[in-house]
C-alpha cells in the first residue's frame, strides 16, 4: 500500500473539520504536512472520482468533502487510492497443474485462493465498519485541541 | 502482494502429500506448474530460511517440510514470502502537521494509524488460524483425486 492511503485518510479527515461551505486549495492541504502538492494532487483527483471529496475551481477553488463524514468510510479512502483489486491475486496455477482444466474457474474451487479471499475480506469489512465520523469523534475525545489547530492550520497557510 | 506467495502456499501443500522421507527437486516443483525455476527456487529459499522448508543438496536432494502441516499457517508462509511489514505503512505524518513534536510516538498515539493496524491484524489472525493441515484436509474431502494426482505429478516429471 503506497503512502497515498495515509495522506488521503489524514487530509479527508482534516477537511471534516473545516466548515464545508469553503473550499481548500491543493497547496494548503500539501503544506500542512509538508507533502509535495503535485504528488498530493494526484491522491485528491483520485478521492473526487470516488465522490469522496469535490473540488471547485478559480481563486477560491479548492477541495471539500462530498459527503458527510459518516457516509465515509475508511475502505472507502483506501479503495479510492489503491484501486478495487485484491492484495492476494490468484492467477490460478492449477490450471497449469496436472489435471489442471483450461476452463475451469479455480479462484471458485481453489481451497487457497478461497483462503486468502476470505481473509481479505475481514480487512475490508473491518475498514467499512469505521467511517470519518468515527475516527473524528475518537480524535475529538482524545485530543480535544486538534479540531481547532486543524482549522487554524488550514487557514494560516491558505495560499 | 507479489504471484510468489501463490506458488509458496501451493507448492507447500503439495510437499504436504509428497511422503516426508523424499526431497523434491526445484525443476519438479517449479515443472507442475510450469513456473520459472529460478524464481521459484528463490521463494524456496525464503521457505526454508522460515524454517517451513528444509532443503538437502546432491543427487537426490531437493525440498520438504521442515515441520508437520498443522504447525504451518498460512500467514507463516505469507511472511515469509512478503516479510512482516504491515501493508499500511504508518509514516507518522502528524509529526510535520501544526503542533507536531518531533520526539512523539504518532504509530501509538494516531487514531488513522491504529485503525488500519486493527484491521491488519484480523486479517493476519484469520490467516493465522489456517493451518496447511486445514487446507489439506479440506482438499482432501471435496477433491479426493487430488492427493494422488499430486505425488504422481511430482514424481513423473522428476529430473
Amino acid at each position: 500500500m503506497g503512502e497515498g492511503v495515509e495522506w488521503a485518510l489524514h487530509t479527508c479527515l482534516n477537511l471534516a473539520w473545516v466548515d464545508n461551505d469553503r473550499a481548500v486549495p491543493t497547496a494548503t492541504l500539501a503544506a500542512f504536512y509538508d507533502l509535495p502538492p503535485a504528488y498530493l494532487n494526484k491522491q485528491l483527483q483520485a478521492l473526487v472520482r470516488a465522490g469522496i471529496l469535490s473540488s471547485t475551481s478559480g481563486p477560491r477553488g479548492g477541495f471539500r468533502l462530498a459527503r458527510r463524514p459518516a457516509q465515509i468510510t475508511v475502505l472507502d479512502v483506501v479503495t479510492a487510492i489503491e484501486g478495487p483489486q485484491e492484495a492476494f491475486e490468484c492467477t490460478e496455477i492449477l490450471r497449469q497443474a496436472p489435471g489442471g482444466e483450461q476452463g475451469a474457474d479455480y479462484r471458485a474451487t481453489c481451497v487457497i485462493s478461497q483462503t486468502m479471499r476470505q481473509a481479505e475480506l475481514t480487512w475490508r469489512r473491518e475498514l467499512a465498519g469505521r467511517t470519518l465520523a468515527d475516527i473524528k469523534s475518537t480524535v475529538e475525545e482524545r485530543f480535544p485541541a486538534v479540531p481547532g489547530q486543524t482549522r487554524n492550520g488550514l487557514g494560516k497557510t491558505r495560499t
